[in-house]
This record gives C-alpha cells, sequence and structure tokens, in this order.
C-alpha cells in the first residue's frame, strides 16, 4: 500500500511557518506537494476548504495546515509531531515523543513566536509602521533580557546532551546521538536579528549551540535542500528584518 | 501494576497554565499531586532539578512540568496531549490526537498567550505598570480585532460538530459528541475581559460557545472541582485583570 502524498497548505511565496515542516520532509526525504506553489488563486480554493472544516476534520483557525489522506491538521508544533512520529524523528527511547514535543515547542515558542511578536507587539492586523515605537522597545527588551535566555537554555540543552545526561547516549544533538525534529527547529532568528546573534556569537558563550546550527545545515538532505530554488528567502512573514529593531545589548 | 502518581510541578498559589492541567486530571478522576502545594521552599528543589534536567530527561525552559514514574516534561499542550491520551480523552476516531492537538494549541494561542500578552506586550520582565501605554493599546486592539476572530472561529468550530460534520457523530464539543481535553481550553479570557465577553454573550452571536462553555462547568467532576477549595482564584499569571485594559469594541 502506498502512503498518500503529504501536502503542506500554506501561502505562496514566503517560507514562514512552513519552513519547519519542510525541512522535516526534506530531512526525511519524502516527497511532499506544496499546495502554495500552485499560486494564491488555486491554491485557496484548498485553504478555505479546509480552513472550513473538510471530510470528517474541524475547522481551523489558520494555516500552515497539512493534508495526509484524509487527515487534516493544522498547527506548526501538531504537524511536526505527526510528521516526527510517522517519519521517526522523535526519539528512540519511550515516550522521547514528548521530550522532543516540549524541545519543539520551547523553540518554537522562544525563536519564532516572540521573535514574530517583536515585529507585531499590539496587532497582527496592523502595519509595523502603525507599531513601530512598540516594535523597536520591544526589540530591545528582547535582545537585552529575552534572547540571552533563550541562548543559555539551549546551550545548557546541548551541554546535557553532549555529557550524556539526557538520552541513552551523549551526541551532538538535542536528544545526544539520535537526530530529532526538535534538531530542525531552531532557524530564522538570525536573519531578523543580526546584529545581536553576531555579537552573541562572538562572546564565546553559546559554543555548542552555533556548532550545532552549522552541524545542522551540514546534513547533506538539508544542505541540499538550502542550495536548492526550493529553499524561499525569508522577507516577510515570521522572520523580518527592519534596520530599526537589528539592535545590540547595550 | 499501579500506576505512578501523576505530579503537577507549577508555581504555588496561582492558576495560571497549571489550571488547564489541573482540570483535565479532575475530569478524568485521577489522583494527582500538586508540587505547588508544597509551598515554594520545598517545590523549588524540586523545580530546579527538574528544569535542570532529571533522570534522563533534558533541561527544560520553564514551568509548568508534569512528572509521571521516570518522565519529565513541560509545555501545556504537551502536557495535555500525553495526559489526553493516557486519559482517553483524546477523541475516538484514527489520528484524532491530532486534530484535537490542533484544537487545544488554538485555543492556548488565541485565549491564553494572546491574552497574556494583553498585559505584558513588551516584555516579561518588566512590570505592567512599565508597560502601561502599549498594554492598553494592545488590549483595546486585541478586543476590537482579534478577540471577534477567535469567538467567531469557535462558534463556527461547534456549529460544525453540532451538525455532525466532522467526527463519527453530532454532539454539543469540538470532536462532536466525544468529550476531549480541547474543551477544558476555553477558559480564563472571561476574567482579564468580563466587558468585552458579556458584550459578546448579549450579541446573541456565540450562543453554541456560551453554552459550551457553561456545559464544560456543569459536567459533574469539573462542578465538584470547581466549588473546591482546591481550584485558586485567578488573580495574577496568564489572565490578570487590570480595569485599564477591560475595555468594549466601539
Amino acid at each position: 500500500m502506498t502512503s498518500p502524498p503529504y501536502e503542506i497548505v500554506y501561502y505562496h511565496g514566503v517560507p514562514g511557518r512552513g519552513e519547519h515542516i519542510r525541512l522535516i520532509l526534506e530531512e526525511a526525504g519524502v516527497p511532499y506537494n506544496d499546495l502554495g506553489a500552485l499560486g494564491w488563486e488555486k491554491c485557496g480554493e484548498y485553504v478555505n476548504a479546509y480552513l472550513k472544516g473538510h471530510g470528517g476534520n474541524p475547522p481551523y483557525f489558520a494555516m500552515p495546515m497539512l493534508k495526509h489522506g484524509d487527515l487534516i491538521i493544522n498547527q506548526t508544533p501538531n504537524i511536526l509531531l505527526y510528521l516526527g512520529s510517522r517519519l521517526k524523528l522523535c526519539g528512540s527511547a519511550p515516550d522521547d515523543l514528548y521530550r522532543v514535543n516540549a524541545l519543539a515547542l520551547t523553540a518554537l515558542d522562544g525563536l519564532s513566536n516572540e521573535v514574530h511578536d517583536c515585529h507585531h507587539p499590539i496587532a497582527i492586523a496592523l502595519y509595523w509602521e502603525d507599531q513601530k515605537e512598540e516594535s523597536m522597545r520591544r526589540s530591545k527588551e528582547f535582545v537585552k533580557s529575552r534572547l540571552p535566555q533563550h541562548l543559555d537554555y539551549w546551550e545548557r540543552a546541548l551541554k546535557s546532551a553532549s555529557e550524556g545526561s539526557h538520552g541513552p547516549n551523549p551526541g551532538p544533538w538535542l536528544m545526544g546521538d539520535t537526530f530529532t525534529y526538535a534538531d530542525l527547529c531552531l532557524d530564522g532568528t538570525t536573519f531578523a536579528f543580526p546584529k545581536a546573534l553576531a555579537q552573541a556569537k562572538e562572546s564565546g558563550k553559546y559554543k555548542l549551540l552555533f556548532q550545532h546550527y552549522d552541524a545542522v545545515k551540514a546534513r547533506p538532505k538539508i544542505a541540499s535542500y538550502l542550495a536548492s530554488d526550493k529553499r524561499q528567502k525569508y522577507d516577510w512573514g515570521v522572520y523580518r528584518y527592519y534596520p530599526d529593531n537589528d539592535v545590540v545589548a547595550d
């Protein structure tokens, strides 16, 4: 029995939250359809039907969505959980799925949602220009107090993994020697805050984290994907670059 | 073989995100230990050990955490997923777990995280008084544009469920006639925005949603818990009441 195709339902022309989903499918080496590639009009028909509830699935609030056979689901961490479980990228010990999901949710909270909210702290319905003062203030606070907390945390998690104090064997990944989809969730912040991340790298405090980041990008299937024209550029979406927000800690 | 006890690791004296976890355990009627009840000092020893990584589990970023036997996990939606799966509160059809997780994540995003961010739009490290102007502006925008989107969505989801167009049978719950832990995730917004929610109720546009809310509170085990002295009052934490934020849509 052939597995039905995996279909990503997301906007056309932006990596956004869909990128986390593309990365896990690329790492697993399974083919998938990216409905966003159909263009807005044609993709929009699927989007509208799926968001309304379709074929025994509840209505959903927002994209990204994943269709696999009769199942349609949304919510990025939920889609990663489903794929991680099917594609054997969620650890090796019993209940590791829940440890990996915990790590992935924390990465998506701190390095995706919090970064997004730096450019839209008041309302996502308003343009950045209409919340620019608040956005600059939030970005400054994020870089000063919150970003270091997140970087410290991931450095500690990788140190613990490298010492074998969690997971069955020591290794360079978040679950030790077993690569999981949580390892794919740490991208994007560099695009939004290049100065702060450059400062963090130069500080030498996050060696394992920056090594990890390079090691993920060097995995053969990920490297091949990143070099291909399937990889879209960060531009608008979750991760955006505004020079006014690109500050360093004092 | 007896199951080890479920242990919630969270702050003392605040319902906060721990409340979603208490509600599912109460609904399932299983005993649990609430380590926050030990008081800050004694609970703090467990918190520190578990956050650092303990007994084969990775370090975690923040509470709430759940300990069950050797497994320690964090992240509210992840803990609900684990408990929902074990306690049979995640639907009846194959893969319903992922549909329920999608709904729960959306509820926690829109009615918990976004509500939280109304009182802390700039930084969680700053007092409300130090981001009061931004908090009032965000609250106003939330009540005007975002809250109606969320309420509309849940009303649509419940309408779809009541018509049997998803899930095997029609019914009053988010998955039709099968009560799931997603039904327990819609609490708290009323405490933060009583005026806006009163206005929404009076509008008559969200009848199924307010019926659903009452129906959840009337379930025997939930009603008994809510009337007990185990139920803590909302005061500070995720859901806070600031009169200056308590606005209605124009």
